[in-house]
C-alpha cells in the first residue's frame, strides 16, 4: 500500500527521531523549564522576531482551541470556514472547551473573504447573538489553497477595526510558506495574524503543535493566560523537552521549509501525470500538498487495492490526494500509471 | 545537579527511544487504526484479561479527565483526597472539562476511607448539592503511599452500593503494583476499580498514559463515549503509533515492573540512609518511589546547589525525594552523603 | 404606540395577574413542593397523559437548553433550522451550557424536514466529528409556520431509528395547536416528540415555560436528571409557586387555547388586511400569530413612529407583525389603514 | 404549620404584588428596555451613587454565578467560606458555568478572614494550581453573621492588593444593613466590594435579585460582559418590567429595610424566647434574620408537628429557624411556648 491519505498517516523525518535520541541524556526540568524548549523558543524568535510568545501544544485540535480560547469568552463568536478544521473535525472541542460558537461561512476553496464577513458584523452589540470577536482561517486551507499575505491582512483590518482577532490554524504553514514564496512573516506577523497555530505533526515531526502569539508587548493578555489554559485544558506535556525539541531540529537549517518544499513539489507532479489522464479532473488550484481529483467511482474503487486515500465527496466522485515530507517521485508515478490503467 | 525533583524530570528509557524508532517505518493510518496500538491493545489484554477497553491518552490530567468524564454528567461530585493530583495540580481541569465539583478528604497519606465518604453520600437526592457518583483514588498516593487489595475493595464496594464508581489515577501504578507485590489485578479489576489511568510517562515514556475501562461487557457506555470525548478534550493523536509502540514495549517483558522495582528501590536506599542521619526525619513510610524527608532549612538551602527537589512543606521543612528508573545507586549515596555533612 | 414587536413586549392575562395574588397566601415549601405545582402537575396530566414529567423554568432559553442538555452530551450536535431561536437567538447559550454544536439547516419558513437530515448522519460513528444525537424544531416556526402532526412524525420516526431525540421548541405551540385544530397531542406526544418546552411568557403569562419529558416510563433517564441540571443552570425558581401557579391557571379552562385563537386571528385579520393594500405583500402563509411583509423602506420608516415592530430583513424590505393575545382589532385595524396611507 | 423553614417559603410582600399588577399596564418593551427597569435602576443609583451598574437576575444562583463569571476565567479560583451558598447549595454551578474551582475555607459563622486567606495566594503563579482571582463573602453569612464594615474592608484590600476581586452574595444584605445600621455603602462600594448580589427575593420579591457592579468608570470590562453572560446563561427575562417593577418598589420608601428590620426584630425576639427555655441553647450570635439552637431530638420531632423548619445539624441536634418579613410576632410565641412544654 501507498499512502496518499494524509499527511499524518507519515511517519516522522530521520531528523527528529535523532533530536528526540539526544534530547534523553540526563534529566531536565519538567513543563518547559529545560534547554531544548529555551532553543525552540529562540530559533522561532529568529523567525519571527523577539515580540512575540510561543508555546508547545500537543495536537492541533488543541493549538488551535487554547490559541482561541486565550483571545475570547464564552459569548463570543468565531468566524471561519464551513470546511475550517476547527468547524468540521474537531468533534466540536471550540463549543465544549470554549463554549463560544462558530459562524461558518461557504467556501468553495476553503478561503473566506472581508466580505463574506461584513455581514456578520451587525451582531456586534446585539445581546441575544453570539458575539464575533474573532475571525479563524486555515493556511493552507483544508482544500489546498494558500491566503496571499493581501488577502490575510484585508481580514486581519476588518478584524482589528471591529474590535476583533485574527487567529491563523497553520497546521500546513510550511506548505503555504512554500508556495508562496514569501518570507513567512509577510503573511502572518505582518499581515496583522494574532495567533498562530504552526503546524508539527503534518511537516514530519512525531507529534506537537506551537502556538504564536504576535504583538504581544501590545497585546499581552491572551499569552499571559495560555500557560494557565493549556494546563486547564490537558494539552501541557511533562517531559517538555521531547517536543519541544523537535521543533528546534523542524527549524534548524531550514528543515520545515525543505520538508514542505518537497511535500509541495510531489503534489504539483501528482496534479500534472492526472491532469494527463483521460477522465480525471484536478478539481483544486493545487497549491499546497493536497491534490482533489474527479474520477469515476470504479476507478476510485479499483486504486483502493494499491492506494490509501480518502474519497472526500462521494456525490461528486472527488478523492483527497495528500503527498508528504517522504512522498516519493516513484509513488506519485505508481498511482499516476494505475489512474491511467 | 542530581534529580530527585520528579520522575517527569527523567528521561525515557533507552528502549522506549529505540521502539519509538522502530515505529517510524512507512506509513500508518493514523489516529490508532495501526499495527502498533493493536500491539498495546493486546498487551494490556494479556495483563487485564479481555473484558477492558484500552485507550492512550497524552498525559495523565487527560487520562484523568476523560477518564472521569466518561462516568459523570456536570451535576455530578467526585470524592477524592485533599492532596489528590486531580484536586491540587490540574488547574481546575475536572471543573472546567466537566462541570463537576469535588469534593476532598483530608488524609495525611493521601489514602481516603469508606469512613470518610459515608457522610458525604448523605448530599445524594438533594436538588441542591453536587451529586456524588465517582470516588478517585490515586495508586501510589501523591505522599508514596499503596492502596491494599482490601482498601481498594472496600471503596469500590461503597461506591457501588450507592450508584457510584471507583476510578484510579494511576500514574505510579506501577510503583504500587511492586511495592505491594501482588498481581496488578488485585488492585484493580479485581477489586472493583472501574476505570484506571496507567501512568506511562512517570515510568520511563516519553509521554503517554493508558485509559483501562475494567468491566466493559457488563457498563459498555462509559467506554463507548470516550473516543468521542476524547477528540473534544484535545487529547487524540494523530500519529498514534508512536504513543502506543511505547506502552507496547513498556508491557514487553515486564519493563514497567522492573523500571518500577528500581525505582522504589532506590527510594528504599534513600530512606535507609537518611533515616541514619541526625537531624533528618524520614515522614513518610515509603512504599512506592518517593520519600518525604524533614531536616532544617539550612540543610535544605545548601542541598539545593548539587540537587534538585522539591520542598514539600515549607513550614514543616519537608522535602520531597523522588526517585526514578534512572536514578543510580550512586546518586542516592550521593545524596545522603551530602546530607549527612 | 402601538405593539406589534412581540408577544413578549405584552403584558400578562389578567387571570393570571389574579393568580399569582391568589397564591400569595400563607407560606408554601419552596423549589416546587407546594400545591400550586402540584395542581399544575396534575394540569399537564390532564392534557399529555400520566407518562409525563413536568418541569417548570423561568424562560424559553432556559427551557430550550436544559431540555436539550437531559437529552445528550457535550460531543453530541443538535440539528436545527438556521433561523431556529437556539441558534439565532440564545447567544451560543446550548454551545456554552451544553458544549454541543448545533448544525443548522437553510429553510424558508423555519421549517426542516427529514429529506435534509439524513445527510447529516452521515457524521454518525466518525469520532472526528460531532455525533447528531438530537433534531430540535421549532413549533411554530420562527416564521410562524406550524408542522402538521405527520411532518412531525416523520422527523420523530428518522431520529428514533438512528438512535436520536426529537426535542420541540414551544415558544408558541399554542399558537400552532389554535391553528391546526388538532390535540396538542397529535403534534408532539403522539408525534414521537421526546421533549418539549410548553411555552408560557408569549401566551400571556409573566414569564415561565413548562418542560415536558413524554414517554418517561420507557425512558427515566433524562427526567431524572432534569432537577439538577435545572438546579445547576441556574433556572430552579426558589418560590416556585409563584410561577406553578400561572401555568395552572394559563391551563385552566383552555385559556392557553383561547389566547392563542385570539393572536392568531389578530394575524389573519393584519394578513387580510394587508394583502388589500397595494405595494404590499405578505411573504409568509400566516399560520400562528406572525405576519411578514415586505414593502418600500419609506413606507416602513413613515409606521414607525405610531406603531412598535421589528424590521425583520432589511435587504428585502420584510417586517415582522407579531399579534398577542391582548392585541385589538382596533390595533390591527390601524395599522392596516397607516399602511395604506 | 407556621413556617420557620425559610425566607423563601413565605410569599411576596403585597406591595410588590401591587406593583406588579399596576406594571401589567399596555405594552412595554421586552428584556430591560422599559420604563419599570429604569425606574430600578435610578433607584439603585439614588442608594449607591451613579457609579454603578445594575442588572437584575432571576434567581441567587444567577446573580452569584454570572456575577463571578464577569470577573473570572475558566482557570480561576473563588476563595470562599465551606458554608457558602455557592460552595454548598448551587449544586456545583459556578463549576459548571464558570469552570472555576472554589478553594473553601472552615469558618464557624460563615465569615472568613485575610488570615485565612492569605496561605492560598501562595498558588498565584504556579501553573498547575487554579488562580485565586476572587473572595466571595456571603453577607449576612449562612449562619446569620454580619461582615462589619472593617472587616469587608480587609478582606478587599487583600484581594485588590493580589489582582484580585472582592464579590459579595448579598442574599440578605438587607437583613446585614438593618443589623448593622449604617449605610449600606459603608459595607460594599466604600469598603471595596467589586460586585454585589442584592438580595430580593429572600426580603419579599415574588423573585429576583440584581446585581451591583461598584466602581464601573475605573473597571468597565466586566460589567460590560455581563448582559452577554446574563443572556447566555439562561438568566435574561423578556417581559423583564415585572422583575425590576418589584426592585423600584422594594427601594420606595425603604420598603426593603423596613422588611429586614421586621424579620430580623422576630429573630431576636425568638432567640431571646428560646435563651430562656430550660435545655435549650441557642448556638449563634443572632445578627441577622436566622436563630440556630440546639435541643433534644425529641424535642426537635414533636415540633416538627405544628412547625416548618430544618435541621441543620442532625449530629449536634441543631435546628435552623428563619424569620421572614410577615413573621408574626405570635408566631415567634407560639414556637417558644411549644419548645418550652
Amino acid at each position: 500500500m501507498i499512502n496518499f491519505a494524509s499527511d499524518n498517516a507519515s511517519g516522522a523525518h530521520p531528523r527528529i527521531i535523532e533530536a528526540v535520541a539526544r534530547a534523553n541524556k540526563g534529566f531536565a526540568s519538567a513543563y518547559g523549564a529545560d534547554a531544548h524548549t529555551a532553543e525552540a523558543d529562540a530559533a522561532f524568535k529568529s523567525l519571527f522576531g523577539d515580540d512575540i510568545a510561543v508555546f508547545y501544544a500537543m495536537n492541533g485540535t488543541g493549538a488551535n482551541v487554547m490559541g482561541l480560547k486565550s483571545l475570547i469568552r464564552s459569548y463570543h463568536a468565531v468566524i471561519c470556514s464551513q470546511m475550517a478544521h476547527i468547524n468540521v473535525d474537531e468533534t466540536g472541542a471550540p463549543e465544549a472547551a470554549i463554549g463560544c460558537k462558530l459562524l461558518t461561512l461557504p467556501s468553495p476553496d476553503g478561503k473566506i473573504t472581508p466580505e463574506q464577513v461584513k455581514p456578520l458584523l451587525a451582531a456586534q452589540g446585539v445581546v441575544h447573538h453570539s458575539q464575533p470577536k474573532a475571525i479563524s482561517i486555515t493556511q493552507a486551507t483544508e482544500f489546498g489553497a494558500a491566503y496571499t499575505p493581501e488577502e490575510v491582512r484585508a481580514l486581519a483590518d476588518l478584524a482589528h477595526a471591529h474590535g476583533m482577532y485574527l487567529h491563523m490554524d497553520g497546521a500546513r504553514i510550511s506548505n503555504a510558506a512554500a508556495y508562496l514564496g514569501v518570507d513567512v512573516n509577510a503573511f502572518t506577523r505582518d499581515a496583522g495574524v494574532d495567533v498562530l497555530s504552526f503546524g508539527g505533526a503534518k511537516n514530519g515531526l512525531l507529534f506537537g503543535e506551537a502556538v504564536i502569539f504576535f504583538n504581544v508587548s501590545a497585546n499581552p493578555a491572551p499569552a499571559a493566560d495560555f500557560p494557565y489554559l493549556r494546563k486547564q485544558n490537558l494539552q501541557l506535556l511533562s517531559k517538555m523537552r521531547f517536543l519541544s525539541c523537535q521543533f528546534a531540529e523542524l527549524l534548524r537549517d531550514g528543515l520545515w521549509l525543505e520538508n514542505a518544499r518537497h511535500s509541495n513539489a510531489m503534489a504539483q507532479r501528482l496534479a500534472a501525470g492526472l491532469a494527463n489522464v483521460s477522465g480525471v479532473t484536478v478539481v483544486n488550484k493545487v497549491e499546497a500538498n493536497e491534490v482533489f481529483a474527479a474520477m469515476s467511482p470504479e476507478r476510485i474503487a479499483s486504486l483502493q487495492d494499491d492506494f490509501y486515500f480518502y474519497v472526500w465527496d462521494a456525490a461528486l466522485h472527488q478523492v483527497r490526494l495528500v503527498c508528504s515530507f517522504d512522498t516519493t517521485e516513484a509513488e506519485v508515478d505508481a498511482f499516476v500509471a494505475a489512474v491511467a490503467r
